[in-house]
């Protein structure tokens, strides 16, 4: 980096302003918290304004705009090599339905801010330099999560994706057609130089720390479980213990056994979260008959993540023993870890130290399109804190904009560092 | 009894026919199990309907009817000396939102029964017999089981009675005078000399044990919490355990530490179930922030249930440590446990024996209008088992002819002992 790069800083009121911006598309009234909240299903029309906004201010911004065959938006800043790979910056614009301004939009408009700040300073880059927006990161309307960047790199086939469908029966492709979204780059793209996504962290830990950056080490591996457990309903007051077979004890038995699983250490830094748990006939005098529940297990270590599944299924078998209850497990989701390279978290440290920025190295929780597109190119990921213990897909969602601007600030330097390389 | 009496059986087929003719009104199509069930909630058109039915029945066998200020019903088979407190039978007829043929009508159309056989068999009595039909037993529509048995012995006021409301806010007082059902009958009733009230027994023993008769020692005492357990909702991958308030953990602990407390024997014949659990905002993927919890107890002992509830709620503040939540507990039903006097019952299992039916003494899980009744008089119970565990508010509730006529022949016998005996 030369002397002149490392004193520009992006512009954090821009930055904050298009936040703003953005977050009143798609904005409703939310009832539980009597904040405005922000609703952008993917392709929905309200998706389509949002992306609207910001591809007018890509091309406010000169860059070259490309769509690639699942309606993944690539903007472009030539390098000075034009014939290199880019690096590509980027996340997504899509929304789950109570969401706030900050997941995702971090990201793309902070990809635009890097840009912004280049033009401002007249600063080249050696390589080119992209700003992606993915298609249905959230996976809150057709299902599956980091749609769009699964298939720009190669791991969905865009057959499958095109034919998923939401809950009305509307599939992917009818609305990419709808919407004009089919580009003309192919799928999967061509591999970037490196990618670097900047994203609220969606949790506690920085802000516990009191630090200022997360350097992401990489993304959990994610398994989610949907068991049914099928017992009797029978009269609270009539029906003996012995006599019984409660679907509700057995899922209580589960929660806290998979509580102890977590505690034990034995299963490296297992999550374990039992969140939906719907119980037939919910009634106060009734013994439960049948119980939903649904089990959410995250590991940055993939071979622990397999032994706590396969003792979770050998616990089931005990608690059908002991009750009487049958278990069904169904496994909905699964992804492996993804590990970003060391040479790119130390990228991300050394911009953020030499800014003055504390830092701690962190494993994403959630799932982002980094993890994805980690499969085509070198991959890292900034975290920055958010307030409220880091809540999000709430309204309440809130990184200040120092926060914000700490974060483009890293991607900035980052970038620079990336495009201007050598090798 | 005489040679003469000890001989004279029921009438199965007619009870029956009474029991599907009584089932027909108020019928409706259940989704859940494909079959026909019964809906007449307390004093809505349905359950008047099913009142004229029977009362039409009860003036046909030449009884002369009567209500008192609540509604409940009292037909009167006169006695040789008509000066005696009458031996008092019944039960009720309105059913929850979802019932089977069985539950009240078997006690009232039992006791009907007997009314006609003894007609058929030209058989006196000393004493009189009435046939009680009470109000708003199920406490479904207006939130008050056995309501009008309990303003009949006076543990209810009359004036708190009526001005019960239903969810639309139609009270119990403005219902009565719609229909016409307020009578001249003062309340609390006068002692009848005794009460018997045949029964359902809603519940798995009878028949679990082979037994064909449950000679019921008294009412459990039913203690109803409910708990709102607060703790904070976070990202189900991106918040440590520690950092974590979560409010499902905390629902389980209670569950699973109650089955325990149970098991463990210390706490006498308790019963204890979670039946109802809503967590919010039930997600797979993020920790509970918030769940509501029922907790239902029963305890035919009150010093041991009174223990059990002491013990609950030390566990409660140790789960407050333990997972940092906050645990609300409010009472929202609590009735001490009716022991029936040892009399009444030796009475009953006597014509059991005599009758050469299997018989088991049994507590009854559920209130009755019998537990109500034993504030004024010497009162007892037959229980007669059920199919499928001993469904009950279900369409499924079944018990066999056999079963009913079973019930009402041990009925017969000790009110023709009763109606007779010199005190």
């Amino acid at each position: 980096m030369t002397a002149d790069t490392a004193l520009v800083r992006i512009d954090k009121d821009r930055l904050w302003d298009s936040l703003t911006e953005l977050g009143e598309v798609g904005a409703y009234h939310d009832e539980d918290t009597d904040l405005q909240g922000v609703r952008r299903l993917a392709l929905t029309d309200e998706d389509i304004a949002g992306r609207e906004l910001v591809m007018g201010w890509m091309r406010e911004a000169g860059l070259a705009l490309r769509r690639d065959r699942i309606g993944n938006v690539y903007a472009r800043r030539a390098g000075e090599d034009d014939s290199l790979p880019p690096v590509l910056v980027g996340s997504h614009i899509d929304s789950v339905a109570t969401a706030g301004r900050f997941d995702g939009c971090l990201g793309v408009l902070g990809g635009l801010e890097v840009v912004r700040t280049l033009d401002d300073n007249g600063i080249s880059t050696r390589r080119p330099v992209e700003v992606a927006i993915f298609t249905e990161e959230e996976g809150v309307r057709f299902g599956t999560d980091m749609l769009g960047s699964a298939v720009a790199a190669g791991r969905i086939q865009l057959a499958d994706a095109r034919s998923q469908v939401d809950r009305d029966g509307v599939s992917v492709g009818a609305e990419l057609d709808r919407h004009g979204l089919v580009g003309d780059v192919a799928v999967p793209i061509q591999p970037p130089h490196a990618y670097l996504e900047c994203h609220i962290e969606q949790g506690p830990i920085l802000a516990a720390g009191g630090k200022q950056i997360g350097v992401v080490r990489g993304v959990q591996a994610i398994t989610w479980l949907e068991l049914t457990i099928g017992g009797r309903a029978a009269h609270a007051g009539a029906t003996p213990q012995h006599l019984r077979k409660n679907a509700g004890l057995a899922a209580a038995m589960i929660t806290v056994h998979l509580n102890g699983m977590v505690e034990s250490g034995d299963y490296g830094r297992l999550l374990a979260t039992v969140g939906r748990q719907d119980n037939y006939p919910n009634l106060i005098n009734i013994v439960p008959g049948n119980v939903l529940i649904t089990v959410d297990l995250r590991n940055p270590d993939g071979e622990a993540m397999q032994r706590s599944i396969d003792d979770l299924q050998a616990y089931f078998a005990e608690v059908e023993e002991t009750t009487g209850v049958t278990i069904t497990s169904r496994t909905t989701a699964r992804t492996p870890p993804v590990d970003f390279p060391e040479h790119m978290q130390d990228l991300v440290e050394k911009q953020a130290t030499e800014l003055g920025l504390t830092c701690d190295r962190i494993t994403s929780g959630a799932g982002h399109d980094a993890g994805e597109i980690a499969a085509l190119s070198p991959a890292g990921m900034i975290f920055v804190p958010g307030l409220y213990d880091g809540i999000s897909h709430n309204p309440r969602e809130y990184s200040t904009p120092e926060a914000c601007a700490d974060g483009i600030n890293v991607l900035l330097r980052a970038v620079l560092e990336l495009a201007n390389s050598a090798d």
